[in-house]
């Protein structure tokens, strides 16, 4: 089963954001068994709307169309789909409705503009947005069936999942299975060399590489002759590669490392504090972007010493003499936070995020961190490469990582 | 004039990738004067390579091409490119010299395949690779000079700068300009609504917009019979677009409202602090994307009570009697970070994020923030919708605007 992707909006035609629209509707189409033969993007646009659907309706079965739903002037999507058909647009009552309670819920009005996010092709079935304004539909487009979502891609991603999905599923012949591990602590180059030959070991097994940084997620796909035998395959293979890579494997599918410590503290029934320095604030907001109050009790951003002094308790003679970033600091730190806080287990961050501030002796990208539990203090030290936001992304990673061998270790 | 960019790979349609090439590459030629009408991304299959140049070249004059270009049987760009022209492929001698050379630096033997990446369609200009094993080449389809670079971004991108530029800049008439300014406090439709009748106003004008949750960004672009003239014309609708949003526009271009407001305090000597209950950190860590030691001091992130409590000094009869989501709660977390941290400005967050914990009374959604200043302290109240990421974002945004505002307020 052929399917495409159309993408519309001149935001991505004049490279504003980054289509990662495209690759997610793309992989989840490849899952479900499609071949994807084209991915096309125009600008908002009527006329380049009309061609690019009437040429994908004769190249694929599905079409899967986002972006250009909005309430505003240069949200063309919808008109061009009605004319492309030759058919009226009709305006939907009950997506008015949703929209005006959607406002309502707000403490707003709707205003008249929004009335245009109602307005379908006639004969079009109306896909409703649970979390947004702008409602999709999906239409009969030549020999394809052609859905429109919205371009937010949380609305996006969602719709899909619980309207597309369980229409097209049935199209596509589902003889693979795929496997998501996620892994953080090793380069891609050598995650590749330690799962070499696993693709010969297991026939019908393919893998591949992710790097969404400072993460490597390997897929592990298989292709069997019937979905129950692909599982199988896949799960057997996925072992392997969980064998090889040990630890540096964290998680599964959509498992994220803050998650993973998440459930590792609950388990053990431990209290978690941070004190953060270089990273300010970022691995409170890692943990807390679940609900996490039956581990997290908060922390302390200790970004000017005085608060690394004044809060936590780090002696002024330690700043001094070892320079805030220190090993010495870091675990004063995680030290004064497991008090201050009254946790079991506190985890600390100093480092230089750069991209001034660097010396020959303690450059930019320099990291201390420590995790302070009731069986002592670990601390770590790293220079990691990159510019400001990649050295926090990485630290902060490597912290929780600290927390989840400190769970582990500790059973 | 009108450019196109078609790339190339399986990884890309199956979604392995997300293709930044394509994002880069139209930003640059939207930079140069070009308007892109249309982004092709196919597969590794020459019929569908030679098609979606065919019908490239017939809406564009210069077409970028990516990918397809490496030593393996897969890669088939230049091989389609060829049969598109109706001509052979010509092996280029200084091409295999200087990828023999490439091997011959990394210590290595070239092998057999590589030689492949010296083939190119007879007649085609051959574009040196400075950085790796596949050279680019540039050809004439139809109307357009099509350019054909390699998929690795950091090669291409080197490649295009340095010799594609060149040789399309003069065809660009650079008679546009952009202004985008950025907004933060109103939903799109509202900022629609507020700017209509501009375009009519000012004639040459485009207004755009772009929902980057919390965000709106307006578009300002401007096209003239000169550059200095769209220039011109552009800052004249951006000042209208201003007046008619007034605070609401918070910065323009790649601006951040954390940027902002940290230039803000850096401006009147003001040094900052945090107390964040159901954001977790975020606000710290907004703040500190940026370096932030000017002006920024840190936090307490007081997730449990018993930090809002032990840390912050909020009593507990008012966390029993008001709740800990309540405009009490926030004033006393922002004054008491203000004590704690030793700053001028405190802003404290305290709400429900979800997806749990919410009740009739105190809704999901529901947030509480606060500043402490020199003057006093100010609390605002929301309920604001969507998911646990979302409400945690727009908090932290309705936040950091009381610092911008309080900031204004206090000139």
């Amino acid at each position: 089963m052929a399917a495409t992707i159309l993408c519309i909006g001149t935001e991505l035609t004049r490279g504003e954001i980054v289509n990662t629209n495209a690759s997610w509707i793309a992989e989840k189409l490849t899952e479900l068994g499609f071949e994807i033969c084209e991915i096309a993007t125009v600008d908002d646009d009527p006329a380049r709307i009309i061609a690019a659907i009437e040429r994908l309706a004769g190249i694929s079965n599905v079409i899967i169309g986002t972006g250009g739903l909005g309430p505003t002037s240069d949200d063309l999507t919808t008109y061009s789909v009605a004319r492309f058909l030759g058919v009226p647009l009709v305006r939907h009552d009950p997506s008015i409705e949703a929209i005006r309670r959607r406002f309502e819920a707000l403490g707003r009005t709707m205003s008249p503009s929004n009335g245009k996010q109602a307005d379908f092709p006639e004969g079009a079935d109306v896909l409703p947005n649970p979390i947004g304004t702008a409602p999709g539909f999906a239409v009969t487009a030549g020999a394809a069936r052609a859905f429109f979502l919205p371009g937010v891609p949380k609305e996006m991603k969602r719709m899909f999942e619980e309207q597309v999905v369980p229409q097209i599923a049935k199209l596509a012949p589902r003889l693979t299975h795929q496997v998501r591990l996620k892994t953080f602590g090793l380069p891609e180059s050598v995650v590749g060399e330690r799962v070499a030959g696993i693709e010969d070991e297991f026939p019908g097994v393919m893998l591949g590489f992710r790097a969404h940084f400072p993460e490597i997620e390997v897929k592990v796909r298989a292709r069997a002759s019937s979905q129950p035998e692909a599982r199988t395959l896949a799960d057997r293979a996925a072992a392997e590669v969980r064998k090889r890579l040990g630890d540096v494997v964290y998680g599964e599918g959509d498992d994220s490392l803050a998650e993973v410590v998440g459930r590792l503290l609950r388990q053990r029934g431990y209290r978690l504090g941070v004190a953060e320095s270089c990273t300010g604030g970022l691995v409170g907001h890692m943990l807390t972007k679940q609900a996490a109050s039956e581990y997290f009790v908060g922390g302390v951003i200790a970004y000017a010493n005085s608060v690394k002094s004044g809060v936590l308790g780090v002696s002024e003679d330690m700043l001094r003499g070892h320079g805030a970033v220190s090993g010495e600091v870091a675990a004063a730190m995680a030290e004064g936070a497991r008090r201050a806080l009254d946790v079991d287990i506190a985890v600390s961050i100093t480092g230089i995020a750069g991209p001034t501030g660097g010396t020959s002796e303690k450059p930019v990208g320099l990291v201390y961190w420590a995790v302070a539990h009731p069986g002592g203090t670990i601390v770590r030290e790293r220079i990691f490469n990159g510019e400001r936001g990649m050295i926090q992304k990485i630290a902060a990673y490597a912290a929780l990582a600290l927390v989840r061998e400190v769970c582990l270790t500790r059973g």
